[in-house]
């Protein structure tokens, strides 16, 4: 350890003192997930800028000390601000909070790694800019580079996050410093524009990896629909779920919906809604069937629902592509509703016959403050409190402080009613298996693949329930592995739990590891399965 | 040289003496370009499989042999078959030419790299799919695979090729095999349907690059449009232009249109027409005022003119997605004119009240011939004939044998009026002073970015013509980078002409390029620029 001690004292004469914390409050925050975990963190850096940063890498190959970044260390359910492995000390990038250019004509935005979802939305909000940006599923205060990197889902046109984004500043393990796309050439006009530039492109290596350090990045962004408008639907039988994946294929793959559609089961709008029934169930865990129905006949959204919205230049076309949607799926669905600005002015008994079951202002400032439109907000934090007695700790959500349970597991599957069906099949029985309910969003994005998102959320502070989560995460695992659905994103807990590889895949990746990080001190572990 | 005729043996002896040609007339073919070179080809490899590639390549490091890879060799204008640096073994990959998986629901193809444009029509005509592809504005033979590897562009929503493919198998320089993406998990279910797979995204490293022989991909097709219309457009006046790219630009980033807009100059669109006008200009050349504004009254295309394709899942999508492009074009442009299924019933006298000048048959199956319906065509081929006193080789058309002079050159810039103003009128003032007319195509297939194609189109068969045009592409070249317009794609004589670097990017490169080619036997120099 005195490798690390002598690496502290040169980050402190490096950075300052009070940007390098030893402290075993601020450790400890830093070692907490949202699953169980036993990794060591001997000291958190806050470098201010990019410079310092490759200073800080200087000096971690200089005494061989891991080093982790973390952007905003909003990863729940992945490993929120923890390493992979022991003995890392984390990078906290928040302090690189720049904006550093905008263009409204050429709807582009660029960042540093710890600009928030809600900070960017605020300096588009003062510009009075006609643009907005695909907000995440995650809290307001997480980092929109740091999901980019991880290849996260967003709302809105641009959900596939990773394909809108170009021109990285990347500080390599080593301390050096890369620009991808035109962006090493000072000047070059198309850097913040062009996606590939010229010669290899580079950005890839970079997300979901432990090559370099992603410094700043340029977001396009999306001119605000004149026409925007969102659907609702839903299904009460299960064996519904094939046709409208099929039906969804189609309407993205003919191009009549730009945005992403979700379909969630009926266990994952619940813990939207609600925490656990805890009185009702007289404290029995997993959810009874007879109890499951009947608080779906209270929310009423079914089995799966769902929603996609509709952006469109102007009203006429919105109009059609509305009715289109609407021909697609009416014969499909149970429940099929349409929210647009109509619904602002209708008058309270009016909207209780169109909406029934709807509480007029909170669907109106559901619709006008929607992630769709780039408004990002903590929503979607309750889920995580599914299982806990507590309160929900409204406007100070941390999941990681209250010992709220949760893994995620994200198999991508064939966008196809048959596919889909298998894997939900196999995701829901092992859930139940080990007292869990399933809880499940299928994700569909692009035209041809869905992300399925499932999440085992549980109660840290039961004993037993950390390690009989994880081994219903490894069994959802194994049991996806062997028909072929392979997770797109990684937990911490994640990194070896691939299949085996049939070509020399992991030797190239061991030499690109070797070629940019000969000291392996970034992030060691992460995305790069041992050998 | 012995270390050369020992490989030859080698290889001779491990794919067959009919598979390496050492043919003084076949190494003449792959030593001629579209303009000058003077690289000398000793052998060329004809391997049939990929395991003849892997084999082939291993031979190359044994006896550090360089090997240039083409796959149909069609890059006509950027160096057709000729390797970058001289004594290369040229590796032609028109054997592998298996289409090897095919998914009519989730919409896409597995290719060889061999497999050419004609081919993948006649493959999915024969089926009565409902999808087509992206054809590129080059010829029917030329390969899908090469064009994405360069990162070409192409007509259709999935113009910018190399965004609509995954799944990569590719043939290490050391004969190592590596699958990109899910790929290297045998079974992946997700492998042709998902872009990224789980770690670092590699695919990007294997174009514009020569760190890797990519034997096969997945390329995305789309479903057919139930409703499709071609809205052609011109301008007379040079001014109108900059205000054309803005309102072309709302089009594109507000999502009406997904295709391309192409823009082309007069002098780009004479030369499809028709050759030099040399008996008119009684032989001389450039072309003079009076000439250039004869004969764009006789063709009728105006200063700029250009097309767009409507696709549509159904009419009434595709009746106000037209409405919106009228509106938007009609105040900017002089003519505007819609093709669609309307025209193949009128009466030949109502066809000519409503499409003046044009020929009704021509017209018909230029539209429903289009390559904007995937359907690809020799038409672009004749502009390479433009300078040249023979008559054209219909049918057999060969410009590296006709000693067709091309030179391409494809600054990447901004989609905004004011930019591509500044870049045109720097490229149109350096070709008239080379004595060569400015031929500029405006590719505008993404949001932000326009990649300008200027031609230098020339006869090789002229003495000083070769240098003369070379001096040209320098001279754009050199004006461009000052300001800020850097290549997106290069040609064999351009890998040293890009900018001075601001950072690590070159040493990175280099490494990049030892880590995957230690022995740098693979197409050494391309996009490699010089340290």
């Amino acid at each position: 350890m005195n490798n690390v001690r002598a690496a502290i004292a040169a980050w402190q004469s490096q950075i300052g003192d009070h940007a390098v914390s030893v402290a075993e409050t601020t450790r400890e925050i830093y070692q907490t997930a949202t699953f169980a975990t036993t990794q060591q963190i001997p000291a958190v850096l806050y470098p201010a800028n990019r410079d310092e940063v490759q200073a800080c890498m200087v000096i971690a190959n200089e005494y061989r000390v891991p080093v982790y970044p973390i952007s905003r260390g909003k990863n729940w359910g992945y490993g929120s601000r923890v390493p992979v492995q022991d003995g890392c000390v984390v990078m906290d990038l928040a302090g690189l909070n720049r904006i550093v250019a905008f263009d409204e004509d050429l709807a582009y935005v660029t960042l540093e790694a710890g600009v928030t979802q809600q900070q960017l939305y605020e300096f588009l909000e003062e510009r009075h800019s006609n643009l907005f940006f695909s907000a995440t599923g995650s809290a307001t205060d997480s980092s929109l580079v740091g999901n980019v990197l991880e290849r996260g889902l967003g709302e809105g046109p641009y959900g596939d996050r990773f394909a809108y984004v170009c021109g990285f500043e990347v500080v390599l393990p080593t301390g050096e410093l890369v620009h991808t796309g035109f962006g090493r050439f000072s000047g070059a006009k198309a850097t913040p524009i062009n996606k590939w530039g010229v010669g290899p492109y580079l950005d890839g290596l970079f997300t979901q990896s432990n090559l370099g350090i992603v410094t700043q990045m340029t977001l396009w962004l999306t001119p605000k629909p004149k026409h925007f408008e969102i659907v609702w639907y839903a299904v009460e039988d299960d064996h519904k779920l094939e046709a409208l994946v099929d039906a969804i294929r189609f309407l993205k793959l003919s191009g009549v919906v730009q945005g992403g559609f979700v379909i969630a089961n009926d266990i994952r709008m619940l813990s939207y809604h609600q925490q656990y029934p805890w009185a009702e169930s007289n404290g029995q865990t997993p959810l009874s069937p007879e109890l499951r129905q009947q608080l779906n006949q209270t929310w009423g959204d079914g089995k799966w629902s769902g929603e996609a919205a509709i952006y469109a230049p102007n009203h006429a076309i919105g109009k059609v592509v509305r009715q289109t949607i609407e021909e697609t799926l009416a014969p499909l669905v149970d429940k099929l509703c349409i929210f647009n600005d109509e619904m602002l002015h209708l008058s309270s008994s009016a909207f209780a016959a169109q909406y029934p079951g709807l509480d007029q202002q909170e669907a109106i400032r559901w619709y006008q403050e929607n992630p769709k439109r780039g408004i990002p907000n903590d929503l979607s934090m309750s889920m995580m409190y599914w299982r806990k007695h507590m309160a929900y700790p409204h406007g100070q959500w941390d999941p990681d402080r209250d010992r709220c349970g949760l893994i995620w597991y994200s198999p991508a599957v064939p966008f196809r009613g048959s596919d889909v069906r298998k894997a939900v099949n196999l995701l829901t029985d092992i859930a139940w298996s080990y007292g869990i309910e399933p809880s499940l969003g299928l994700n569909c994005i692009t035209e041809r693949n869905i992300n399925i998102i499932a999440a085992i959320v549980y109660d840290r502070d039961v004993p037993g329930e950390d390690e009989r989560a994880l081994c219903c995460y490894k069994a959802m695992c194994q049991a996806l592995n062997a028909v072929g659905y392979i997770p797109y994103r990684l937990g911490i807990y994640a990194m070896n739990d691939l299949p085996a590889v049939q070509d020399d895949y992991q030797d190239v990746l061991y030499r690109l590891k070797q070629t940019f990080d000969p000291n392996h001190i970034l992030a060691p572990g992460r995305y790069e399965p041992k050998r």
